[in-house]
């Protein structure tokens, strides 16, 4: 895609990360005309990034760095994100763009639009990242075939919306939108709340008195396992993640917990017909992820074969 | 293994399903002296196991293949045991040792005790599996560095306990002992907890009033694809597995769920410090998976390498 066809000329990231740095290689590659600069908090992160060329310009300050952009992408982690936007007050050009990667949007979007009143603002949520993180972690293709849900707030420009949507696609990313809130709750499901669910059966498996940790691991090849690999993810995001994605996350675990109680009520009662309706209707649903192409049968689920590898939990790194 | 090392003479596989064929398969590859004898009261299985071959005589009746028997393996799921174990009465020797495969100890032991009362005794559980069930899906290999639990009942004499577990050695199985409810307490907490709470998610998921099917299969990809697949499981097993196993599922259920309410109570009130050290401290338990070489991190947990592939909660199809 070139440069007259991609929607910014300037496109500056804050955040030098697996993400941040994954963007500006893969606006380097895909729409070479388009001038990225980069800025991190952290100078080796910044010497690395220069190194790498995960921007045209990595400069000393974040002033240089946004001073002339069209778009800035903040890339840092979801509780950083107030502070980080606040450095931005009065550093913009009046109509550039603020974006995001989050992956809770209600309480990023209104954080940013606190600290910068005014500026326009299409929060987004890149579904995509590996398990590994720093500037040396980026690549170009880390968005290609992924989602990316951009998340107009009630401010935000629809001719905006369509130029951080373009973006995203003109780096390989297949995009849907839709409500910041809704968002957080369809994340909730699909991510946050399974990833709570792991930890929690990991930690009640290992404070139990009268099984050893050393048999809970022989016997893990199963189930368990799967819970484990999940519950290994890192700590200061997914404390991050609940703390900003409270509203929903609390609504499906609220859900969750009455299904689990009636499944364990059932099971108390000796209802085999309960239990088996409820298992066969949720074997559906696994068939239909096969179908839709989500999955694989396959030992490795596929993953093998793809470059930019998802995240457990598909969500950034943040 | 010669016949002159094996500790039996003569087995019978009552049930010629997945572990059933596979059983059999296995001693006559690696006992070709032991004389084995199938039976299951279907009698299309019993065509096919004696075209593949699962037992040297597969005879029309039940009478018939356990008349000479020195060990009998119950083969059937976990609750037709007790009128499959009440077939046998009167039609065994005296020093027939009665055994099984089911993946719920305590239940299993009583019930067959109940109906063939004086019979020696000696549960076992191989846990191995594949996703396939049927005379046509067993393989010699499948219990090979696999994990037999043999779990001697009180009554149980320790001999015949070490004969059953030499016969699982002799098929390739690495044997440990432990008490029938310590084995369903590991169970409960390794395997079957881990498949409940993957089954209840998946449904709570699709009860959403306000996110589609559609929606959460698109984004599944990450945490809550994991739990699809575990729940993808035989939902007749699995409602056997719990009602059988109900005590100690019920003692994890309900830590598990006072664990989670904590967590919850811990989002509700923005205690990050609980939750990041909730977090830390599973991580590692993942860690300490990977060094005992229970799983791997390549993307297919090493799946592609193994024959006799585990069942996703490594336990034996019942």
């Amino acid at each position: 895609m070139s440069g007259e066809n991609a929607p910014f000329g300037h496109v500056a990231i804050i955040g030098l990360g697996l993400i941040g740095g994954s963007i500006g290689l893969a606006v380097r590659e895909c729409m070479p005309d388009v001038t990225v600069s980069g800025w991190d908090s952290d100078a080796d992160v910044r010497a690395v990034a220069t190194r790498r060329g995960l921007a045209h310009v990595v400069p000393d300050t974040v002033a240089e760095a946004v001073a002339d952009a069209d778009l800035v992408i903040l890339c840092v982690p979801v509780r950083a994100m107030e502070e980080v936007a606040a450095t931005l007050a009065g550093k913009l050009k009046p109509d550039c763009i603020v974006s995001d990667v989050g992956s809770c949007k209600v309480s990023v979007a209104e954080a940013i639009a606190r600290v910068l009143p005014g500026q326009p603002i299409v929060p987004a949520h890149p579904v995509a990242g590996t398990e590994h993180s720093g500037p040396e972690a980026g690549f170009a293709s880390l968005f290609k075939n992924r989602w990316c849900i951009v998340t107009p707030c009630a401010a935000t420009d629809p001719d905006d919306a369509e130029k951080v949507m373009a973006f995203w696609r003109g780096i390989g990313a297949t995009v849907e939108t839709m409500a910041p809130d809704h968002h957080d709750l369809v994340l909730a499901v699909t991510s946050h709340v399974p990833h709570l669910i792991a930890y929690t059966i990991v930690g009640t498996a290992s404070d139990l008195e009268e099984v050893t940790r050393s048999e809970v691991i022989k016997y893990s090849a199963g189930g368990f396992r799967d819970f484990t690999r999940i519950a290994a993810s890192d700590p200061t995001m997914w404390r991050d993640v609940f703390l900003s994605n409270k509203h929903a996350v609390l609504e499906i675990l609220q859900r969750y917990s009455e299904d689990l109680t009636a499944l364990q009520r059932a099971i108390r009662w000796g209802d085999g017909d309960a239990l088996f309706e409820h298992f066969a209707k949720t074997r559906e649903i696994r068939r239909s992820i096969i179908e839709e192409g989500q999955d694989d049968a396959r030992p490795d689920f596929g993953r093998g074969d793809h470059t930019g590898a998802v995240l457990p939990d598909g969500t950034a790194g943040d």
